[in-house]
């Protein structure tokens, strides 16, 4: 069985009922089947949209992963940005391409996946489109909410903040890089850190955020292009996962363009003003270890980061 | 001059240029530039949201159509989906997806129309993505707000409703006939019913709203299926594009086929309790022609709409 035999309906079809089967969590005053889905927000907050693409052999490849992870992942790239913001997930839609080809079993994998993260992180599937394409790609529109005029930004850095990350780096590329060398498949499936953005909104000092999709060196930059601003980054200071140097060794990468290239882990970097609160309270605030690795200084002084990119699509 | 020229952050600053100089309308709190746009409904109203693709040589070929009229009828298409809610557009994302090979010329011209159609119905583009791929495809996501609990849906129809319809139909099909046939471009942009959508949703006796995307056929089905009604049609009283017998018959097209299999024209299809207010009046406080064609009737009962569909995906 593939997607020629179910026909446009019956895929639509086949995925709203799995989206269903979660149920309708409150917030969604019209989910899957209409012309567009109604979602309501609490009195006083704002709406945040993102949309995040995954395509085949650019993103993911279904020789090295399994369907399951590929549609975790997609979503889990969506959640992050809202995690960035400071943002509550409400509801995504799907815009599925596909060739007509695409076995039902990797299609079923796919949305299982997405689905996974839906249920875990409260953001049900409320609409989307499918179409015929030559190679499938998964395109997740997000809405999330805010509390009113308190959505983090890339924009609030200024020299003397500290510069902070959440978690570990490294556990993507290196489950990538194992994954790309055959020796084995890629099983990684990073968390959005959507508790720790939430609570990062809500203390003062915090001036931006970001999520680290494009990799540290490259998301670090697009916080410090807002006001042409520098950084001071003690690269020894940056949490590895573990075992990080070894396992680079045994890959054969270089470990410091790995940790400052490789996106895809989706911590949460972002700048704090002032001494308090310390790492120790932040990291209690937020639920997950933080660390703090730099520092924000004026444009022109400072080492500045190194202009490793995470990945170039054109 | 082509997309590998302008690498994946110059192809965003790019589209984002263009699309700043637009202006920051009302409700955009933050738009294009940070991990996700934040957006401002006012007291009151529920958030709308959908999402619709446009793909190469499935809804769109570069051949017979200019890439500026392409890119307007991707943001139409999703226009249209609001309109049937009863919505007003806050905004949308763009996910794009291109060749590298594809000529800024091309890129250029997708984003002027979009941006055309933006504009024209203040729905400001606030963000997107871009990945390499081997088809041009368009995915926006739009979302739109409405008065709380006062969103059209398809489900509301009943026996005995009178079936209405906005505008005329089949002009968007003549039109992509002439097209395929090499007689001419496609010149030809459908009008999303926005104002007729707000107005329908202040009506009381309108019980169900749907934009005719797939066709009329496939469409009042939508309607009818929710439950599973029938519907008598009066396909003589369905609004025609001017000269549409003869030119369909110079196209070598069948009409009545055409009329009930072709998308494309997004105008309202809508049922309505009662016999007022008028067609008259209907037209009147929607600001543009309402026809009345058919009546709901039981399931079982009545000729229900032949079996004529837009166009399958797989």
């Amino acid at each position: 069985m593939d997607l020629h035999d179910l026909g446009e309906f019956g895929l639509i079809d086949r995925i709203a009922r799995a989206a269903r089967r979660l149920g309708k969590p409150r917030g969604v005053v019209i989910g899957i089947g209409d012309d567009a889905a109604v979602l309501r927000c609490r009195p006083g907050e704002d709406v945040v949209l993102s949309t995040d693409a995954s395509v085949e052999d650019v993103h993911f490849r279904f020789t090295t992963e399994s369907p399951r992870n590929i549609g975790r992942r997609a979503l889990v790239a969506n959640l992050s940005d809202l995690a960035a913001m400071g943002a509550r997930p409400l509801a995504f839609t799907l815009a599925l391409a596909a060739p007509g080809t695409l076995p039902l079993r990797i299609l079923d994998g796919l949305v299982a996946g997405l689905l996974h993260e839906a249920a875990a992180h409260r953001c049900p599937l409320v609409g989307g489109n499918v179409s015929a394409a030559g190679a499938t790609s998964i395109t997740v529109a997000v809405v999330g909410a805010v509390e009113r005029g308190r959505a983090l930004t890339r924009r609030g850095a200024r020299p003397g903040d500290r510069i902070c990350v959440t978690g570990r780096l490294g556990a993507a590329a290196l489950a990538l890089a194992r994954a790309e060398q055959g020796l084995g498949r890629l099983r990684h499936v990073p968390t959005p850190r959507l508790g720790a953005g939430r609570a990062l909104a809500r203390i003062p000092g915090v001036t931006a955020c970001i999520d680290i999709s494009d990799g540290l060196g490259a998301d670090l930059q697009h916080l410090l292009d807002a006001h042409g601003l520098a950084a001071e980054l003690a690269l020894a200071s940056v949490p590895r996962a573990p075992g990080f140097a070894a396992r680079c060794r045994r890959l054969g990468i270089d470990p410091e363009s790995t940790l400052l290239g490789s996106g895809g882990d989706y911590e949460l970097l972002f700048t704090v003003r002032g001494a308090s609160p310390s790492t120790a309270s932040l990291s209690r605030r937020l639920g997950v270890p933080v660390s703090e690795i730099g520092r924000v200084v004026s444009g022109g002084k400072g080492s500045g980061p190194p202009p490793a990119r995470g990945w170039r699509h054109f």
